[in-house]
């Protein structure tokens, strides 16, 4: 495995590969480092579907606020370093905020109207920066897969669409949210955690799995699945609640007001970001309420859901 | 040469091209078509450099105000393909509006600061269009180069700059502005003239030379420049001034106010927008006043004066 913390030394690795298997699929992985077994799967499944494997360790200020966790963001290169080579990785592309941004940059890539709820909501600037930065990676990288976790389902969302209007050459891979044993949605901020905020954490997940059933309640609206959600976490004292939305998926559009969405038809979201302490949590889950299986939580089931064309 | 109306042809086209030459250069002319001796020369500039010439024609809706003129901008396709068959290019890529654009788009490249001032201020908006659509093309052809007239000048600085941001993998090949015989810069507009305007529009380059031999004289000031251009195109009855300004270049940030400019080492730029009854001209001259040789108009110093890298 190489570790490149240069452009110029990533730019010369990629074209080395590419003269020495010139059709092999290029993977990428991007990620913001502290990697956990939801990385892992990501770098599993980008190993099967491609020759060749990049997985980037960057964390990106332009996506943080200047009230967020930019600065105490847990970071342990050495660790992931070993990580991406347990898993088989090619190349770990490692770079310094300079060599990123060396000066000022002007330019932005801005998705709109996926980015009106949720954690574009809640996190102003923050899917510009996502946008701008996985724009530079794709340029630098021109991989053929890259892969995301469906943990940070809008960031997929946002990203698809980014590529889709743009035309980027390069197809989204959408991977189920890897958890704990308790169903924790694995995270890097969760070492942020003390004890007592880790164990009342499991509300998130607890309650996805409750609006999964009340969801099948024939005449459950909207407004009524919200009303128990919100209660639910609230049953977790020092849960804070930042969004907690029914929405459809991957327009992130309300649905329709008042109407029986066990009878809905097409994909839904329930997507959950939650306080504990300073810690900010999220986590969310694709449902298909009406006809076939109402769970959308595999692999498979999440790229038919999120719109993925077939590979070729 | 081949015709492609569809991003499906045109990828079999750069598949098969990419597979019989897999290192030859790819060149690009985004043009708007109603093509001229302007985009010859970049069709001439693209074929020296380059194994395989691409020259796109699409009048790109996102860059036009809603008052601007995208409904009566010239189009003749035939003559175009005929203009491109004799400059031997290899493929023309002529989109629909609904080929480009199959559903709103979301996302948007958004360049800031050097769109500040110029045809950025006077036509809001149109540098996003101009990035979105510049970036669907790269994303579509991934040229190695690609080529552009500096009577554009502002557009070259702005694409640059979004290169270089974000990290696109294509060169930009500034290249050297086409005149008539009186000096009227070539320009799919120009047909929009009536005879007296036609006669008059050459008081835009003859201000730019004027300009020339001012910025000779020592102290003079931008201000003082300025009101001399102002004057001068001011001459042409018909003239309606939109701006003429001095700015540095590419930054196109004002110079330092009260400055001797004659003593000025940077590359500066006179840029001119002047309407003639409903049409709108645009005109640009590049200077470095002092120090060497005080035109910078033919491609070699175009390429030094923008910043571009040596080609590898």
């Amino acid at each position: 495995m190489i570790v490149c913390t240069t452009i110029t030394e990533l730019k010369a690795q990629l074209l080395k590969q590419r003269r020495s298997v010139p059709e092999g699929r290029i993977g990428l992985i991007p990620t913001m480092g502290f990697l956990h077994a939801g990385h892992a799967s990501l770098m599993r499944r980008a190993n099967e579907e491609c020759e060749y494997t990049i997985l980037s360790i960057f964390v990106n200020p332009l996506q943080f606020g200047p009230n967020e966790d930019f600065d105490r963001y847990p970071r342990d290169s050495e660790r992931d370093i070993a990580l991406a080579e347990a898993n088989h990785i090619d190349v770990v592309f490692m770079p310094t905020v300079h060599e990123m941004y060396p000066k000022t940059p002007f330019t932005k890539v801005l998705v709109s109207t996926v980015t009106d709820r949720l954690c574009g909501a809640s996190r102003p600037g923050h899917f510009d920066g996502v946008g701008t930065v996985v724009s530079k990676l794709f340029h630098l990288i021109m991989p053929d897969c890259a892969y995301f976790g469906m943990k940070d389902a809008q960031q997929v969302a946002v990203i698809k669409r980014m590529v889709d209007d743009l035309n980027f050459p390069v197809e989204i891979v959408p991977c189920e949210t890897i958890r704990e044993a308790d169903g924790l949605a694995m995270s890097s901020r969760n070492v942020y955690l003390n004890e007592e905020q880790r164990n009342q954490a499991v509300v998130l997940s607890q309650t996805l799995l409750a609006a999964d059933d009340w969801l099948k309640e024939p005449g459950i609206t909207a407004a009524e699945l919200a009303s128990r959600i919100n209660s639910k976490i609230r049953e977790a004292s020092l849960a804070e609640i930042d969004y907690a939305e029914v929405l459809e998926y991957p327009d992130l559009t309300l649905p329709e007001q008042g109407v029986d969405l066990s009878r809905h038809e097409s994909t839904l979201i329930v997507a959950l970001a939650v306080k504990f302490g300073q810690t900010r949590l999220i986590d969310n889950r694709l449902m298909v309420p009406f006809g076939g299986d109402r769970h959308v939580q595999n692999d498979d089931e999440i790229q038919a859901a999120s719109g993925n064309r077939n590979r070729s």
